[in-house]
């Protein structure tokens, strides 16, 4: 799957160690593949911000960052752990456990192979395999062009939960060039999130984001 | 400042332009330091994550990236910016504009130097920048030793704001073994953040980070 023989071979089985997989050592410590996620998180974030800043020279820093983020979220990571057959080598890995199933357990697996990549070959072979092996799969276009409308995301979880949802604006900070407005969310009167920025619409948007979280929306 | 000559200077140079200070071109892009910094932030932000991987091999994911946050946060940044003496040099380049005092400016352009200096040398040289002329300035025991009590940060605000703080639970979800608590921080019962966490104490911290972060309470 890397495209090369490994030079050090337990790195790659701690990546698909899951925690709750994990085996407790004699002082308690857990082995498990969390320590490479972060890590493999981190390499994979600077990949693919490179990628992109060199991908798209004349857009500005907020696209590149909002782009980044969507390529990098757990369920496009899930995604693509799925489509590199990562996934069966760890369902083969855990049959016969009792781990329960973890939404995003391919794609955890997958950063922790990032991790183990970069520390078994160095920045530039891991980078490579990010290029040719994990952001190949990305379908840019349609991560780009769909803007995720968190606002109507939450309306329409409302709609079926019979529930309200009114935005209340909190404060609204700054100069006149500056403005900073901090709304609030509520359902069924019950204040939910919050959010802010720039305009009344941005800080809306940032609230039902942060609902859509709160609330387990999928979106 | 970094340690070498530099192959490309203007890389260098439009680090250290702010976008207050960015100049128009014809068609209407400002030219500033900001994709720089973007691109930045990601590479300081894995070669952090690796250094605190291998100088604490016993310590787990959830202390590794708290640390990490809490050295590339934009207050500890500016610091070091100032340190290295990159805040003389933005004042020098500022000089007789017009450009509105920004408390980020110069870990803004800190981050934007990494962002050159990777772009220039690569990141084994960018690495080597990072460790030696930026991690060098932290002060390791103290950034893990204190632990930001960001509820005491907003009590102790609203006392000189003459103002009530109150925490209200917005709800419980979750199994037995899992759970996750909302909870919403209320400043003269308008509510101003909220925050999530397994504890009660958790959700409570995380909402006060975040009203923190809204209400520009310096931690």
């Amino acid at each position: 799957m890397v495209g090369s023989k490994p030079f050090n071979l337990s790195l790659y089985k701690l990546a698909i160690k899951h925690a709750a997989a994990a085996e407790e050592t004699v002082n308690g410590m857990k082995i498990s593949n969390e320590r490479l996620e972060y890590l493999g998180d981190a390499v994979l974030g600077a990949v693919v911000a490179e990628f992109l800043f060199i991908k798209y020279p004349f857009r500005d820093e907020g696209f590149l960052t909002e782009t980044r983020s969507r390529m990098v979220n757990r369920e496009a990571l899930n995604h693509i752990a799925i489509k590199l057959g990562l996934s069966k080598i760890i369902e083969e890995e855990y049959r016969g456990k009792n781990v329960g199933t973890h939404k995003s357990i391919y794609g955890d697996a997958l950063e922790a192979m990032v991790g183990a990549v970069y520390l078994d070959r160095g920045y530039e072979f891991c980078k490579k395999f990010i290029l040719r092996r994990i952001i190949i799969h990305f379908d840019l276009d349609s991560i780009i062009n769909t803007t995720t409308n968190f606002k109507s995301k939450v309306i329409e979880w409302s709609q079926k939960e019979n529930s309200s949802v009114d935005f209340r604006t909190v404060s609204i900070d700054g100069s006149q060039r500056f403005k900073e407005f901090v709304v609030e969310l509520l359902i069924n009167n019950e204040p939910v999130a919050t959010g802010k920025g720039a305009t009344k619409k941005k800080a809306e948007q940032e609230a039902a984001k942060n609902a859509c979280e709160i609330l387990n929306i999928a979106v």
